[in-house]
């Protein structure tokens, strides 16, 4: 890859997918952008890296990889017989290229930390509405798609759903990058048995295996990945120190910052600051880790002990310890567990909910409560694939998916 | 891998080698100390994720392979009747895990620009002999190993030799990150044919194709990957970003920086500041990559329109173009270039060096004034590999391996 | 590997696990035997590859196999301070390297029609004595072993179990040749977290994930490969072309085949046969994949029309329909079907049942009634996988994992 | 893949390119055609497998992978523009798929033992002509570009010229299936950097170095694996097991054979004879590895002391030694080696070449004299790669690639 010569037509090197086409300007276009270019700096698994070390991949890779699967799955549906024309092919390529684009960095944790009340999808659609403008309207079709208001419902669900090309790179890429075997999906079989019904995306019956594999895999990344008990207990580190910065920040204490991170913490920005002025997205679209890291690495130094403290454990890899159970804790816990906290920790002793803190992490490998993975039977009927899988039939509303943790210091 | 726990004995998973185990406690220490926690922050491959946007591994990563071929190695001496102590294993092994532990952010392309006449090697016996102390010379035999002190030569030819485990480890890992599949390498079947002759590391004659292979290999990924135009050019580009920034901040610019970069950049830091006083040492641990891009992200806004002008052509991937040919390029090539220069940006008028200029870059894929690989041959002799292989025999030495380049802005 | 010279400390190359070590004199010596070169001979899969092409390894690398991973197992454990001396170790690799020694061509079809009522786990432990006779006892310990009557009852469970390095092999190889990738386990992750309690093989509790996986992939192989309908069908006719050609033999009527093959045909042997005299074990120990197919290759020209029909459509692909159900199909259902039959194929009207027959197939992908996979919970306890696992709890006696079929020719 | 329905449309599992679409109906005819179900019977690197266990893969998958291959080399040009119909696609994807056709069982060694004058390119045409029979003419375009008589020539060299589709497949292929990793080359990348100059294969200039590699890794894959000593060895025997048995057949010994080997035992069968009548090709379509093999087998126990040594020695992997050498062996050697034979193996006094014998071997991983291969370079000119290439400029032509052999019993 390279923009030093005039062609457009690239091939990227993926160790996942192996060789990725830009198939059109529009997508080199998007691709070379800033607001693109910065996924680059913005790591898929946030703070994953502490458990995983190979767990360094990109938002921009996965973006890369989502465009490949959302072409192979285009010209699956194609051989059976789909009418979807290079337009659309084009617009969807684009729409999956820009899905995550509004995300922050360590978005998972941050998400309402850096801003308040708005969310990364809403942060994408107003990127690619200015992207829109700059590139003379070309991406409506794609917006359309994205907001799953085009004709067409299926494109949009390839996008976003609970079989859409998004979740296939990813299972595949955090697999790959974690060494986490288990994460393993046939993503090339499960495009082979998508299908069109009725407008909506469908399984056709014989790949119902592959969709239990790729339910299982889901549910196993969940556990040993997305919410290992190690990276949840990071995570919050990352958001207290956050929150901790920015009530510093309203005190007018003074903190190393980038600019763009500066913006975010001494001013409160919230939903309506983006529509009112292009200041808030301007910002946001030079955020990345680097901002955040560097400044934290910095704070581990501030004068204010909760702040670098916590920073300094974060760095450093000493978090604070985390216990999961299936029910929850109770205020005695947490009590003798504060109580040792001011003892062995005394500048923690105003604000104890910085170091022991409890909550809840879901698992959300399937749910139920929104669209469904459908299976096209044999005589033409669709059933969801709880009531058609042997293994999930019945149960998969009763997957224990929720867990109560509770956070501490090692004293 | 978490601290969380009391026990040292560790698994971390490696997309690579699989599962990697930590043997000895003092290994689980070297790698929770910050020095070598830094490595995390700190890319393997610099810039290269600019061509190639998997190659975002780390040193961490790559050392942490490094020790697990040395275990493999290691265990096939032994295998052929070699005496090896557990000690000298535990040594080795942390020698392999700090080899690079002195590498700063971009080293291949910043070595000369944060500091002066040191090199990373020298960093790294600094920071060894540094946790040497906090270990209570639990370090000694490591270090012997990795100065080339150590009785058992081939030992210290397994951490730095023409075959040793660093490079292994670093053809897999970096074609594993950058899909460029021509770099694989059969690392299991070399370390199976490894053995000792007279205190010194020789491969068995019958490994002689894997061995064409392994060179093979290196070249290729030489020319591929850590020679490729793009990221060459990016690399100097980077250099003379902190060239300028070095003559602003000698001229007392303000320029936004962390203030680990600060040190570097407001001091001019030679090898005798080391060793008269800690900051440096001090300083220089807490630098990665994530000071340098963040400090460049904000230079683009620099008032100093060499500085920001650099700066934004690289975070926004807008490089110099770059030609190579195999002999010089003339001096009225040059003076037109820069003529035109001036013309088209004049605030670079006074400076064209920093825009248009020339060099050399070189493949040494394999140096015949250095080290040799040696073969085992049947009879017991010990050869040069260039003297048995079909392939390399008598031109090793004629291989192009100069090439001549010119960077200057497409106008 | 090479038996050309004394050497036999021998390294085998393997597609799947790398380098196999060959690491004592007497497991060279079982692998050089003609009993276990003939498993060369005999695809692990038989007919299977008629789906997957790719699956055509044979049974001898899947014995390499498990005795790699049998040696993984042992070093783990080892670290967890069991203590295992070296002739168990030996021991240990001997039996899993034998333990499938006994099967004959296309096992899983033709256990029943070759030989009568002896199993091959009964003939795997007659050619283990035979090679105990020939190695002058060297053999004891691995025969105990493979018969559960050795102290160290984990060594018989790694040998024989629901977790098994037998199952572990087998999976990951049967994935890696079919290339159904839903049918990947982390086997390197299971191995690392095995362990033993109350003599008794069990699984760490953090590697629960990695066991639902397991299970999952095991069902998935059932269904996706071991119990696919064509492969089935292709072994049902199998089943009967044995079963006609040694009516016909009891009728004295002349049938092209091996000598080895004749003396199974012609003579009706019995468990009984084998301990009466070398004969049956001698013949039974030429038999492999070649005996079957040269034979029924010759057989598509017999002049009896059932078995060349039957060689005819095997050979050529031309299956019998299969159909599945989860009940039973009807009386009705059977004579309609045989009643068409006799119009178009009316040489089989005396004989429908070799066209025209239902039964069951089941899926043993966890067999409650047996010995169990064992969970160490992390208070010391041990419990059955079905009651700590959020996937199986309650649900895996409930699976279907039983279905009805019906063979038919297309009509 | 399954011939139970009506649907030709097929998706076929491979374990190297992932999922292989037919995509025509006329392909799907051929697959099925017992001609090339016969593959499925046929080793592709015969007696390989006795050194790497894992190479039993079959022609079968090997014509299957060519066929994807040439899909994707044909999607890539015509991405580069070149103009090429549907018509052509189906009938190079044919041509690709019938050009191995013709191989014989173990076709590297017997070629010339089982028939005598026609080679395995001569028997694939007479079969494919008979197919073109058999399906109305519509083979008609593939053959002529197998022949090279169709209009453009580039079609004819992803056939068969030094960069075919062919052995791209094979060279991934038989690197897989043995474990050699020194073998995988980047066939995508090579695909990717294809094109058409003057109506004849090119590859661009940038695809340099993967065409080092290529020729790396074939060269290497010779030495390592088609030529390995073993392998040789083992061959030879085959070539002298058949020689002898046509010896005996002229002398009406009694042998076990196939109907189908019988055929060509027992009858001289000529080039000619394949012209004159159908018989010989019949038989010729009936024979697979499974005749060779159960024949031997079964002479293990001929009374023919030479067949019967032979044949044991084979099964039994008890095979000749065999010494390499950069030149002839002398008159001397040969001679002392048959006196030693003479005293030991009384039996083969009469016959002793048939124990010691030399000859050569040679590497043909690139040929001069053939088609070469032809870089596009920058300014449109076209040269040959030993032009061009670092690595084999001047040195290609003085590669050392004959080898002298001699065999002889272990005595």
């Amino acid at each position: 890859m390279g923009n030093t010569s005039g062609n457009k037509k690239k091939i990227i090197n993926d160790p996942v997918h192996g060789f990725i086409s830009i198939s059109h300007n529009i997508l080199f276009d998007i691709i070379e952008h800033s607001y693109f270019q910065r996924l680059r700096r913005i790591k898929q698994l946030g703070l994953t890296d502490i458990v995983y070390p190979g767990a360094i991949h990109t938002r921009f890779q996965h973006a890369l990889g989502t465009m490949f699967l959302m072409d192979e799955a285009l010209k699956n549906l194609k051989l059976k017989k789909q009418n979807i024309n290079n337009d659309e092919v084009k617009a969807a390529k684009a729409a999956i290229l820009m899905h995550d684009i509004g995300h922050g960095p360590f978005s998972h944790a941050l998400e309402h930390s850096i801003v308040n009340d708005i969310s990364h999808e809403e942060i994408s659609l107003l990127m690619m509405k200015k992207l829109n403008e700059q590139f003379f309207g070309k991406l409506k079709i794609a917006i359309d798609i994205f907001q799953g208001n085009y004709p067409k419902k299926y494109l949009s669900q390839l996008i976003s759903s609970q079989l859409d090309v998004d979740r296939m790179d990813y299972l595949r890429r955090d697999s790959f990058y974690t060494g986490v075997s288990e994460g393993v999906i046939g993503s090339g079989r499960i495009l082979n048995m998508l299908n069109v019904k009725d407008d909506s995306l469908v399984v056709e019956h014989k790949g119902i295996y592959s969709i239990d594999n790729f339910l299982n895999a889901r549910r196993i990344m969940y556990w040993q990945v997305y919410l290992h008990k190690a990276v949840l207990s990071a995570e919050f580190m990352l958001i207290n120190i956050l929150k901790r910065a920015k009530v510093l920040a309203a005190q007018n204490v003074e903190l190393f910052s980038t600019p763009a991170l500066a913006f975010f913490l001494y001013n409160n920005i919230q939903k309506v600051d983006f529509l009112k002025s292009d200041e808030p997205l301007e910002n946001f679209s030079l955020l990345d880790d680097f901002d955040i890291l560097s400044s934290i690495k910095v704070w581990t130094k501030h004068k204010d002990l909760i702040l670098s403290d916590l920073c300094s454990r974060l760095i450093n890899r000493n978090l604070l310890k985390i216990s999961l159970k299936d029910d929850a804790f109770t205020k005695e816990e947490l009590g003798n567990l504060i109580r040792t906290l001011k003892l062995k920790l005394p500048f923690a002793a105003e604000h104890p909910e910085y170091y022991v803190f409890t909550g809840t992490s879901e698992n959300h490998f399937y749910d139920y409560s929104k669209d469904n993975i459908n299976i096209l039977m044999k005589d033409g009927s669709v059933k969801d694939i709880s009531l058609v899988s042997d293994q999930w039939n019945s149960s998969l509303s009763n997957f224990a998916s929720k867990k109560f943790f509770l956070c501490y210091p090692k004293f």
